[in-house]
């Protein structure tokens, strides 16, 4: 059952979407400072967490799968502003100066190429830095030549493409992403309504035979289309929307209601956050995408249909507000209603005072460093085993996504041990 | 691998140690009310829960092992108050008064029995229904003649005895609680000091063949004079402290934490509660077994020593504060100070306004069923299968208790499944 | 400087606008319960507050003023729904059912006349219990004659008009605002953009005579027809919008945080609750109006003009949720930014969980009292003294409001000395 | 009545207790780096506010009466720790390094002299910079000539002294404080039981005619025999305990509930901080006088006896809890249990995350200059009129406390009148 893998050797490229943006910088800064010795890649699965093996033994994971060293990593990306990645960060103000000073002349040698960029799809941004495409077709081809580029330029063995950009608005699944065919062809016809510029950068990874991450709610690799080329092409496929904050604490609060069997009658979850991706989302175009992907978790979790008399009836609302004063540090506040024993209800507040970016850094590198191992184990398509990073996972249209952390989080040991020709233990773990 | 099980024939006594209580009049009054269809006992794992069978259907856990049936039970007990189970459900204002009148008659007939009590282990109660007794094992002797005359009188084919009395004073671990036979010896000589009231009713439940549940955090069963005698006669024995709202919620983040290699710097825990309960606890020594009780858990599930830079410096520390304005509704705050990516602080803050017996009542009624669950099945001595349900877990010199409450659930599932001679499905659940 | 007041003999007829609202039935049954001597009338001024006296001496308001006895008052008014205030009372879900059995018989007596509704200005409404009416005159016409109707069949020598009922659409002021004259000729022609329902209800009241307190933060009285108006016919109004939860802590809080010299940089405010008046402004038309008024007070507080390195950057933001589990329990949760010494930055955040009529009921039934108080004393117009009870405070153009809660408690006491004759007491009080 | 005030020539010496605390480590450096234009002394009254006239200007306060220029203040103290101010500052990590920097040599220069010290008055304390007296009354005396040395060597003018060191242990009032011969009698036969080092700090203080700001809660000046000495000296005496963070808070919010007469149960207070004061609080003994300094506020402001109904049974539970990982960043959680209408209970919780000497630096500062002031005024004994800076303010045996702090600020305002002639202002400011 044991899958053969390709070793780790020779340079991973990572080509990062929005790579002067607050999370590429803050994922980039940390690890080449980790590189150095000079900070800890605290939160990163592949960094510090173990796994329990057949005969009882409890290993790193980076012993058990063979993963790429964070000092063979070389990143690149694109963006809709110039700025190199050192002053991209001074920018984002995520990280303090003098944890930037560590690693600034790394830094500024990462320079971004121009993004593919539409401005109908993200409103409340506007680029200066940013391709000339005659059509998506056009935008692709352009996408294709920098991967190739980049990679032979940097000496890469391999490059795996992350998105760490912006929301994109919500646009429903439509006939041109039902299949490979139609979807190449809306792109050479240049159909900007239903081909979004992700879709571009994923189909143009993909076609190089680099693994792509999403980590924004983009519809983007969620669609037919994308799942054929994915395996046409033998590269793995994941996403969407890292999972970090909010989100993290309702797939774990869920559960815990569920495994008690305490009923919820509401459940009201709102942000404050002052960053560019709240300024992004302050439009009601793109905030409904990430609604959506917000409002799945709660549902699949507790399964109002098998348990009416405790979930039925729950009313669940998200809110997402602009506040400049926050900046990158995220705040959430949720009210969750639950009820007891004879229906007698009770209240649970929640206030996450988090660091959107710190957070979503070390799951970025993690997807990375898995996507590429999945490759070299040569699994391709849709990789459900990765759900546990994300808001809204993956999955055709016959299965439905896994949301609680834990089952997730058993997902990820129980690929790896089959990767590697490993039982469960017989102990719980 | 299919253990045998008796049947749940006849009637099931359940004995109540502070049946005046509010656990106990909350339980008492939602399982009458529920048998009449007047409320649904919600919370209960007994009563709702469903499992995956190895076949991959979802049962309900009251099809796939033979739980009595709640019309079964006849509910009875001591305290150190004389009033009735109704008067006594007013005074602890848990439940509306249109919910205790839909079962006022039955209630009403529910009289206590004079508690075996030692005002020195609890001394902010001043009781006045209780036995008058020369000596510990004489206080053994009233309490084994009230269980067979309750059998009698009510016609019971098999009896639980459950603890939901008040915490009592910290002792350690001494001599006398190391064997049986040290343990009878001291009692007969009426060593009050290291002989609580508690461990005589324990011992009155084993010595006449009935499990024992113990849902304070006294040491009571927590001895090895204990686990001899249970092994001895058969009996199963279960504890320790209802996990029910703040330790509830710990052994969920405290996981979350864990599994997404977050750090941990400090986490403190208050708590505001009006009851009885939160009387005793006013007393530090008695709060200082309810500290070292609530304490444990999260040391042991974020092992500091295999991971030093996340959780090597958790400064945890636990208040209860009495606070009469709050009554019943137990509320607490927790701070918990985390860090990610580089070090970066971050802080959740969780305000559970919670309600004690509507989340411990429930509790109780799934021990109680279990516990005779597993008696008919032949387990005696400490049942970490249910650890699910306590605070701080009963284990033996040679284990560590699980505290991370979806890996309890998983031991109760493979537990119940062992008993009907179920494999774990394929599918992760 | 005395003014003559008449005595408050004879009844007072209170004629309430949503007589069947949440906020009615709560004032109405505590009334009605405190002249029974079943509850108290906690949060009335009138009831409870006292005063200093020039000689230092210290006195109820009622000893002070000649104030209506609450056995005098007789209730009535206008509902889109038909039920009886016994009826809506428990459509309410505000007070138990046990204390609105106590007067059961009063609150069943009290049947709402047909409203003047217009569905355009509260979409998310659809009431059945409405006028028909050919214009916006006619409307007033049908009201001043259900006024003097009510007035004679209950044998009451005053009336005080109080809208108690929803927020009404946005609208700029306009011309046919801005004159007496341009009023009464839009209101002839029917115009009905600019005329709104709760105009018809103010210009009624003004014409019978009677005070008018606008509760909702409606244009309504806000306008220079109304001043002049209600300055001719020699009548007091008051309002707008109660100022009960929210908003009542930011006056107090803003206030602190300048007295203190302590620098403001953002205030996040969200809302949520379930009742009718949530579910009307979850209409953005509707939540509009009621975000100028709550979005006010800051600025008006903290002057940034005056002090520019302490308020001139603040950032305020307001949102109101539809929640239904929460009901009439208004919840408010506030993010407040601080910064003090060089710069550095603190945070503050207040979870109010409180109830939205109970808060507001005290406040209308003092608006009533108080405004009959200023009609017997030959008050007429705007009364600034009532800026203690509301959000946005009344003002006419060459004046701003006042928003500082205790300067507004202060210009009540001052208002009241005047009325008889009395001095500010050397002690500070 | 106009009085007449010295003016503010020359330089005022600043002598701290404490001098490498943290408070006074942020005062000083705050106010040096202010007079390089490098922060703004944010929270300062005395730097920012400003007062209305008798002809309704509205003035800065240091534009009314004559204040010292910070470019005068020459800071000078003691502490057990022989640290300079920058390297205490480092300790102390209340601000960040770049900000110590800019005043860098400044801070090196500022050198504690040995302080008077005595274990058993903090017993979590133990310093190594402390002098070696005899007695109590030699302790005295060094402190004397430590005060001329200082003013001497540093061209003083006047000497101001603060103290901004640690809570001593609780003391009631004795005999020995009861005249000032009995204290110097009891200094002289060294009673280390009554007198405190605090005492002789400020014994010294008022000998050698310098003011004395107590900015902790111990008994120190709180007793007749300071009284006595300062008056007879013609040196103003204040405090105690600065108003910084959750009692702040409370005298805004108890006038609230009193103002509009909302009912009170409950009040539960807690603290979490991780600095020295956090460490020293942490001993019972100390905790006790932190404890009755911030339990009367409430009753003082709600007023029981008058209100009965509103605050007769007000249950008020004060905790600190000392918790490292918080270090100078205080944070207080209140539960506040409110009733109203018709006694419905609601419920307000506030989460304070504060920083104790970034609010307790700029109380700091107007205190001391305050004083200075006050004494050129020829006020002398206890100035009531500070009572808004303190959480317990001063009073003799024949008045009460004024906690209300808008009350208190127009005491300050009306006091600054006096001082210069003029009448409050028409207008309520």
């Amino acid at each position: 059952m044991k899958q053969e893998i390709k070793p780790a050797t020779g340079r991973l490229g990572v080509l990062v979407v929005g790579v002067g943006g607050a999370v590429s910088t803050t994922m980039i800064t940390g690890t080449l400072a980790s590189c150095k010795g000079l900070a800890k890649p605290i939160g990163a699965i592949t960094q510090f967490a173990t796994m329990r093996m057949e005969n009882n033994d409890e290993k790193l994971i980076k012993d058990v799968v063979p993963l790429t060293d964070l000092e063979n990593i070389v990143f690149g990306g694109w963006d809709i502003f110039p700025e190199n990645a050192y002053e991209a960060s001074l920018y984002a103000e995520v990280l303090k100066e003098k944890d930037l000073n560590g690693v600034k002349e790394e830094l500024e040698a990462i320079k971004p190429m121009p993004a593919a960029f539409d401005h109908n799809w993200a409103k409340r941004l506007n680029g200066t830095h940013v391709k000339n495409a005659a059509t998506r077709w056009d935008m692709v081809e352009q996408l294709r030549q920098d991967i190739r580029d980049f990679k032979a330029a940097n000496n890469c063995d391999r490059i795996v493409m992350l998105w760490a950009a912006s929301t994109e608005i919500y646009i429903p699944m439509s006939e041109e992403h039902m299949s490979l065919e139609a979807l190449e062809k809306a792109m050479k016809a240049n159909n900007t309504e239903v081909i979004s510029p992700s879709m571009c950068y994923a189909y143009a990874s993909i076609a190089e035979g680099a693994p792509f991450v999403m980590g924004a709610p983009n519809l983007c690799v969620d669609i037919p289309a994308m799942w054929e080329f994915s395996k046409q092409m033998n590269v793995p496929i994941s996403g969407k929307d890292f999972k970090s904050g909010q989100t993290l604490l309702k797939t774990v609060l869920a559960p815990m209601f569920k495994t008690r069997m305490l009923g919820v009658s509401g459940w009201f979850s709102t942000n404050i956050l002052g960053n560019r991706d709240g300024e992004v989302l302050d439009d009601p175009a793109n905030f409904k995408t990430k609604e959506v992907s917000k409002l799945s978790v709660i549902d699949t979790i507790l399964e109002p249909k098998k348990f009416p008399d405790l979930y039925g009836d729950v009313y669940h609302k998200v809110r997402i507000n602009y506040y400049p004063p926050r900046k990158d540090n995220k705040e959430a506040w949720d009210n969750i209603d639950i009820f007891g024993w004879m229906g007698y209800p009770m209240e649970i507040k929640v206030n996450f005072l988090c660091r959107d970016s710190i957070l979503a850094a070390p799951i970025a590198l993690d997807l990375v460093l898995f996507s590429d191992l999945a490759m070299r184990a040569g699994m391709s398509g849709i990789q459900t085993w990765l759900s546990f990073f994300c808001k809204s996972p993956m999955h055709d249209g016959e299965h439905e996504s896994e949301h609680d952390l834990f089952t997730q989080w058993r997902m990820v040991k129980q690929t790896l041990r089959n990767m590697v020709g490993e039982k469960e233990p017989d102990y719980l773990a």
